[in-house]
């Protein structure tokens, strides 16, 4: 096995846990966010923005990996992590999550799912076997099991199909990883928002004895206190003693709600997507950057972030940068997003170890609800 | 004066000049190439690469930022140099160039030139006194006196008339500028393919006694022979004891020739407009990094290059970038061309203190036509 876990604090009036999660490439400090590389590249930005901004894992995607360059290439240049040049931990999901939302004329059976590329339209078959084929090629440090994600609206009796067949794949999954290598890997409970098929999963998966476990299947679309409410009563259904992470999730309020909640793991495409289209999270709220309010300020897009960004650029120029669609502003952007992310966790961290979350995590959500509301009201 | 030109060394048997020039930003080793940073932006990096691969001073142009943000904004926060934090010599164009390339509707009459912008269409006015006044808020080291560059396929008569006019422009540049401040203006000597007019506009710009020159209009379509043959009767008639630049230019053969025939600054979008084309330029030739061959090349773009890019990223990688359109494919192959266009221009300035650029660019032309020979036989 090579991933540990070690718990380092519980906070008293919570379920948030403070942790440490050994993996062959470094020292995860949990709760963690980890950013999101598609495509072998957090986009827009490279290692050495990561590594100053202080990304201790991040994510890449096995669908488009599969899809381009090609999991044997990958694994030829190194795997994931020689091939982007990225020397600390990488998770990798199943592809699952993308096969549903991205590719065409997808079918599921019992052997996997049949499916079109997104990008050239051709015919490919994933199966749990071959998700963790390419998982193992791609070489990361966590690896998850093959799952379907049911869509939001789908009836009960489609989960309770679907959440066996769930289970009986990641079965194969554990059967085809080699637990010897350098991936651990992580099962996924589904369940959509009904309770007691998320703790039947959770129970049929814990069976399984992986080494870390992932709640799927949220931010699809249902109501934020209906996410909350089923991360709360899902999470403790995962084992104590292991990594738990909760997949695409999400704004920063959802992750200091969730830390709440026992989650030590979050990914989210949300800081860099929404940096690409001009809107940044700020200690102040959120900054859309496009808005002409911003031409003439001379003010740091964040005054309390010292990331490259803030440290250097004014809202002004970044404004001019956006308007004027100059390749920087997508990094410039991107940077600050992430440091903003990643800031806030690193606080969380510190909130668990002195044993005052639950205060800690109160008073900021209350003040980030007064901020944003301050914030409408003015615009 | 703000403008410090002093000639080191000129090599003994070219016209290859090693010199210093000293800027209110900084000192410039010349012969040097600058950066173009069109909208207050080197197109896709930021001020830490530039700095990374050894910039010393970039460009600026004067009617991009005309019309965006607009001169005054950019002056209330801190001139270029402060809005962009590129805190080394800046030196603007006067807008000329790009009012005649980009802008429609354009009117030259003896006020200035009438166009519409190309952004909104707006009409829009620029006279010899605006640009000066443009440029000063602007805050560069180097600022360019206010010309027209005739249409390639002018005929004599017209250039006779234009370049009479650029030269009263010139003289209305001179009065509209404030000598005792930062920045130092350039005249610009036009003349096309025609030697005596070249010699005659030089003549009556000289008179001026500014404290740098510039050739100007050529690389606007002539054969490169017969830009060279006219650089290389030009250049001699620019003041020796100052600086001596070749606007819009060129190739690295360009610049190598055109050292050797007393050049000391250039500037050309080439480097990092081609860079995001994914044309690359490397000690062994030109690499189309888009091309299928590269795709599982784990060498690095360019042996011979200690830029972020060679020292951390293979060909396969970037590759890949390009291939799936990723933002940081921009960043890494504009990185790498500027740094080969730097370094190249560090080896010019060493031959030269060695005295031996004769032979050295002799044998670096010989080796360069000789690699993209066998390219292209190969390709
Ligand atoms: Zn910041
Ligand atoms: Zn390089």
């Amino acid at each position: 096995m090579s991933l540990d876990f070690e718990l380092l604090k519980v906070d008293p009036e919570s379920a948030a846990r403070r942790g440490r999660l050994r993996l062959p490439h470094g020292v995860v400090e949990t709760p963690i966010f980890m950013p999101v590389g598609t495509a072998a590249s957090v986009k827009a930005i490279a290692p050495d923005d990561l590594e100053r901004i202080g990304a201790q894992i991040i994510l890449g995607n096995t669908y488009h990996l599969f899809l381009r360059p090609g999991h044997e290439l990958v694994r030829r240049h190194g795997g994931l992590h020689g091939f982007m040049t990225w020397p600390k931990p990488i998770l990798t999901d199943s592809g699952g999550f993308q096969v549903y939302s991205l590719a065409a004329a997808r079918k599921i059976s019992e052997e996997g799912v049949v499916f079109r590329s997104h990008l050239d339209g051709s015919r490919k078959l994933l199966t749990p076997e071959l998700s963790i084929e390419v998982q193992e090629a791609l070489g990361a440090d966590v690896i998850m099991a093959f799952d379907e994600c049911p869509p939001a609206g789908s009836d009960r009796r489609y989960f309770e199909d679907s959440l066996a067949r769930t289970t009986r794949w990641a079965k194969r999954c554990k059967d085809a990883w080699h637990p010897e290598g350098k991936s651990s890997l992580f099962g996924i409970v589904q369940g959509g928002l009904h309770p007691d098929l998320r703790r039947r999963h959770a129970e049929e998966l814990a069976e399984l004895d992986l080494p870390g476990y992932a709640l799927g299947g949220y931010s699809v679309g249902e109501p934020i206190p209906s996410m909350y409410e089923s991360v709360s009563t899902s999470a403790p259904n995962l084992p104590a003693d292991k990594p738990r992470y909760l997949m695409g999730v999400g704004t920063p309020e959802d992750l200091v709600t969730c830390v709440g909640l026992g989650i030590d793991m979050f990914d989210c495409v949300l800081p860099t997507r929404t940096a690409r289209n001009a809107r940044l999270y700020t200690s102040e709220g959120i900054v859309n950057i496009k808005n002409a309010r911003y031409a003439d300020d001379p003010a740091p897009l964040d005054p309390a972030c010292d990331c490259y960004t803030c440290k250097n650029f004014s809202r002004a120029y970044l404004r001019h940068l956006y308007a004027a669609q100059e390749l920087l502003a997508y990094r410039l952007n991107s940077i600050h997003n992430l440091a903003f992310f990643l800031d806030l966790m690193a606080r969380v961290r510190a909130a668990i170890e002195e044993g005052r979350y639950a205060a800690w995590s109160k008073a900021w959500l209350e003040e980030r609800s007064l901020r944003l509301r301050e914030q409408k009201e003015r615009a």
